[in-house]
């Protein structure tokens, strides 16, 4: 880990986390960077600003640390959202798997295109299509039986590009930021569109976040007792859509506390963004852009995937971005690494 | 507060919670009681036989504290739930006071029947009645307002019986067992029949349980712009009853791990009790008995009340108790003491 020289706001803040050396009157104390995969740019300074102003009882922005909330978006916040979300990724293996005891999906759309691996057809049959898929591969089963399935699937699944398990594929960076974040007294909540109960099996090993600080989309469930025992049945049924405007109303469902910090990546967040900032106090809204082709991948704004329907920004968000003081997140320029792996 | 003697394991746990003198080899230590409004019972004692199960890291049935989730219920369980549900009290004063500008509830059901003072008549409107009241009452204002309503409420509302405010009438015994549970590790949450937006305004005051931590009934609520401010729009339709068979569902989609410790009070909070047992490890499962005539009130087998429709607990249920090793608490026989304000 690389040791950096701060000025003196920040070295009082960055101590609350690490303490290399006790200061002295002596040359200019080295800390531990508690963000040392984010370069020196203005992205880094203005989330050292804000953690300190929130937690200093002096400052006129102070928060106490029970209001200290933090939403992150998860797909292509936290972890790539391409080729596809994590979570289509899986509900392909899943129809695939469950093939032979469905002969009619070799016929029937889209489900013929999903076993012929042909993702355009897949993509033109549109949402209905993806809710069906969503349907017949998320629901039937009790909880239980999901969790195990989805955990099972993520010890095997790879990612297509990087050939590794998703779950080490969270961005370094944002795994940092969680975890200074916490330190300094926030509760770190995922606010995402993606199926809570797709999520919860990992998010505790991979981010530190607790399944009951997961927000997300969820299907309807049914109490029933099979064999003598409880059991919770997923049904074929959209219960709960958590994306665009339906983030503020998860966030208030859920938490029941207006963040002061919100993390996203997409138009998908925009809605958590302004809600974020629409609060009393001072609070920090920070949009992840994707422009690196090289390490991860280029798209909305910086071009280079222009078609892709996976969790890019428009230039609408961009612009309502400069107008809010959102704070946009370069991974080329203001991450010095990107995942874990890299060197 | 009393000092009394426990047995040898009894005092381990006890001195976790507080310590009143350091250990010696002189006479019997006298620590403080962490349930102090609790009578030595088997109800008490089954309590400090749970927890001091599931925190020693050396026993079969330790679980790791951030899997210690205490689910309790609301009404009935930590503060009345007679003559009438607070929340309905609320809706009732609320039908009153926006009358002025509905001269149309003069002459229509259920509304008539509120403004009447006609209790007969309105119970008579049943359930779509009381969703017809609950609707006039709670929908159409965001949720910023129907907050500030709430708790202005709360301000001036007090209980006909005790003629005290509804937030001074928490169960003290379960005030301390709450604090005791939280002391332990346990993370504790509300898990209620009730709205939720109605319960987050004073769960953190009275019961020292924060928002984030609070599961009940939700109506819609829908994302808007107004005044170029963003609002939530609390819509007359319901979203979720959190009841019943809803109160796994609720614990599932919200918390996401399923309880080990369940405390209720009525035939609703059944499930949610079997929902917790049926984990695979040791759990603990009370109903809170309603027996008490003469401190608070008797209803459900205990006679009494035999028509009330608040909150009693069948005869059904109290089989299921006893088969399932559910513990009942009297409150006559089990709390020394029911109100802070008691002597």
């Amino acid at each position: 880990m690389k040791t950096v020289r701060f000025t003196t706001a920040l070295l009082a803040l960055a101590l609350l986390v690490s303490c290399a050396q006790p200061m002295t009157d002596g040359p200019p104390v080295k800390v531990i960077d508690p963000l040392p995969s984010w370069n020196h740019s203005d992205a880094k300074q203005s989330i050292f600003d804000f953690v300190s102003r929130v937690t200093d009882p002096e400052n006129p922005d102070f928060v106490p640390e029970s209001e200290r909330i933090a939403v992150f978006d998860n797909d292509g916040t936290l972890w790539p959202s391409h080729p596809m979300y994590t979570q289509l990724a899986f509900a392909l293996d899943r129809i695939k798997e469950l093939a032979p005891e469905h002969p009619e999906w070799k016929t029937t759309q889209p489900f013929k295109a999903v076993l012929d691996g042909d993702m355009k057809a897949v993509a033109a049959a549109g949402e209905k299509g993806l809710v069906e898929l969503v349907m017949a591969s998320h629901a039937g089963m009790t909880t239980a039986d999901f969790e195990a399935i989805v955990a099972d699937w993520f010890k095997t699944a790879r990612h297509p590009r990087f050939n590794k398990p998703y779950t080490e594929l969270a961005y370094q960076p944002m795994l940092e930021l969680l975890e200074f974040l916490r330190a300094n007294g926030f509760k770190t909540y995922i606010v995402s569109g993606g199926g809570v109960e797709f999520m919860r099996p990992m998010t505790e090993a991979v981010y530190g976040i607790p399944p009951e600080q997961v927000v997300g989309s969820t299907i309807k469930t049914k109490y029933e007792i099979e064999n003598g025992k409880p059991v919770l049945m997923r049904l074929p049924e959209i219960n709960f859509i958590d994306d665009k405007t339906g983030k503020p109303v998860g966030i208030n469902t859920f938490i029941g506390r207006r963040p002061i910090a919100a993390f996203g990546n997409s138009d998908g967040d925009r809605e958590m963004l302004e809600w974020t900032g629409a609060g009393s106090g001072r609070s920090l809204e920070m949009l992840v852009f994707h422009d690196d082709a090289e390490r991860e991948y280029a798209y909305g704004p910086a071009g280079g995937l222009p078609d892709s329907p996976f969790g890019a920004f428009s230039q609408t968000t961009m612009d309502e971005a400069k107008k809010n003081g959102w704070v946009v997140i370069s991974m080329k320029d203001d991450w010095g690494r990107i995942f874990a792996f890299d060197e």
